[in-house]
């Protein structure tokens, strides 16, 4: 049970994680359907032109322009109607000078039209149609390559498919797609104390917080593997190292005790890179790499994992899914003063309700501090306190 | 192939579908580790203490405080070691007066033991620990409700799940909770034109792409089913409007064409309430209800879908799955000048960088304006044009 000595700061520690964490370069084939929010592994170049063909932009009657060059209200060019074409159809006959046909929207002109007449400017009058104003070359009709030209390189590498990205790839044709896989994250709850949820509670125990705490805050991001409640015994954690992820994430109940045993057994498989940094709550954090494998060793308190989750952890399983790690911030005015610890950067909670930060913060230990916040503040490890009234910038959840 | 003569305002079109739409009331049980983001069903009482009993805040040695009132460094007082509790053990006798037993954070207080001293102010000699500093009663020592007190409200029904607040179920011990389902959407891909991506493409076909930009927008929020494509036929809508869900979307290929289908069978079965909207683009959208079923037609242009289901179709779906819509808004100065269309509220997608905003509208058919732009600018129906350089509001996605 040897506490914590060497602390590093708060930036540091940053900086450490942020430089071991390599975005992910593995990719996998999905369905379109399930990729909104995946990040694009190549560039797509069109393999078609989009729409593919020359289309009526509105509904009315296609033409050859050069035959209602003299139409108007009083005056009305008068063509014989020669089909119908509805979208998805393709017309059976040429167009000719004196004739016109019916097309819907987003059907193919036919050969021999080059312009469409809205149907609000024509009469039908048995098989003739009245046109009632000209119309020039190509007028209401989209080109075939107007969208997309076959060649385009369309959606960049590294890309976030949104909506209308993955409407690209649809446009195109493409039903599977291939994005960079999700980083492999697995969560073991650690220690003799902990019970998992839905188990009974004998005296002294307390049930699994942090492994759904991190599990909800990471799966957006990340496949996460939840491991069963692994015990505070060295060769347990062991083969949990052993196992292939991008993180291993240790999130025991308490504080210290367990600590050490990570530090030992991740000197030993390969380095330990933080053992505590001077930051409250989070004091006990452990970090390190085993080959590629990211090791964090969380702290037990609920509060302290779950800030050191979002302000160290969340960046960093981001950087590697290669999606912008964007924190809202906003100005609030400090509707209590907060004293703080001399040398400990300080995660403040804090619950913003019109304008005013409220503290929220009970212990380290306590759940509901977190459940209430909607956001935090940072006070630098030389700060004292955080007056009343004093305007602060908080980093929203 | 009538076009749509009775137009209502884009405003007026949003009060209709927001009055028609419901919250859900159903609710699901599901486990906690699925339902970070989901709407809680019920209020949680809590139904056990939290920590459920005394625990040491530190590690350290658990004494009688008033055994320790006199030590200093120069003069400390000897206590004799009884035990060792790590936490989740529970100790096996009570403290004396002269005792003090070694304890790590988390570990229940044994009884008799009502302080405990930091590691950092004892030092082990032997059997024996000297304690270097007094400590007062209860000091380090967290008390067995302190998180949370049995029988507490501890999140409110409705509230949405944060990874802290599922911190706050797990702590209870609670593995299943009850959420409000997600709204049930049917989305119906419509016309004789499309053609699902993966097959391929005869000549005046187009592929289907606003199922998938639909269901990509409203995964997050709704259970999405996406049907296989419908034809332009009466009987067969029919069917589809049979099924039970939430939401029957249609979404089509082109613009009026099969709209008047819809419109005809929704009167026939249910309310129709909008045919027509005066917005651009967006015009030829239809919504109606039928029983508890809210229905829409979707315009066929992927550009007019999208705009729409952005600002018509999400903030309902939201709302029925009673998640606050909150619109991110930002100011930009606009990079060009823009053309507007009088009489019609316009839905504008622009790309904004720097603090510009640039125009990536092409026309209502193509995706590429969509699959560009990060939001969009609203321009209303009296406005002719925006002068470069302006300063607008824009809408991101």
């Amino acid at each position: 049970m040897m506490p914590f000595h060497e602390l590093i700061s708060f930036d540091e520690a940053k900086k450490i994680i942020m430089r071991e964490t390599k975005p992910i370069k593995r990719c996998e084939e999905i369905n379109i359907e399930e990729a909104g929010e995946r990040v694009l592994c190549n560039d797509v170049i069109a393999t078609i032109n989009i729409p593919g063909f020359d289309r009526a932009a509105v509904d009315g009657y296609v033409v050859k322009a050069e035959d209602t060059y003299n139409a108007s209200f009083r005056n009305p060019k008068r063509l014989k109607i020669v089909g119908k074409i509805f979208a998805g159809e393709v017309a059976s006959k040429k167009i000719e000078n004196g004739e016109a046909m019916q097309i819907a929207t987003g059907a193919a002109i036919p050969e021999g039209g080059d312009a469409v007449v809205m149907v609000e400017y024509t009469k039908r009058e048995g098989n003739e149609v009245e046109i009632l104003k000209p119309v020039y070359l190509g007028e209401n009709v989209s080109k075939k390559d107007e969208d997309i030209k076959k060649g385009e390189k369309v959606i960049k590498k590294g890309s976030i498919l949104t909506p209308a990205k993955i409407g690209v790839l649809a446009a195109l044709g493409i039903e599977k797609v291939k994005v960079y896989e999700k980083p492999h994250v697995i969560i073991a709850p650690t220690g003799d104390e902990i019970v998992k949820p839905g188990n009974p509670l004998e005296k002294g125990k307390i049930y699994d917080i942090n492994s759904y705490t991190l599990s909800t805050l990471l799966k957006p991001f990340a496949n996460v593997v939840l491991n069963d409640i692994v015990r505070d015994d060295e060769k347990e954690i062991e083969r949990i190292l052993d196992r292939e992820a991008d993180y291993i994430i240790f999130s025991g109940g308490s504080s210290v005790g367990e600590r050490d045993i990570f530090a030992r057994v991740i000197e030993k498989k390969g380095e330990l890179l933080i053992h505590g940094i001077a930051l409250k709550p989070g004091k006990p954090t452990i970090f390190g790499k085993i080959g590629k494998t990211l090791v964090f060793g969380m702290p037990g308190y609920p509060t302290s994992c779950l800030t050191n989750a979002y302000t160290l952890l969340l960046p960093s399983v981001k950087k590697m899914a290669r999606i912008k790690h964007e924190e809202r911030k906003i100005k609030a005015k400090m509707a209590e003063k907060i004293i703080s610890t001399i040398g400990r950067h300080q995660i403040y909670p804090v619950m913003v309700k019109d304008g005013e930060a409220y503290p929220v913060f009970k212990e380290s230990g306590a759940i509901t501090s977190m459940s209430q916040a909607n956001g935090y503040i940072e006070i630098p490890a030389n700060v004292e306190y955080v007056e009343k009234g004093s305007i602060v910038e908080v980093t929203l959840f």
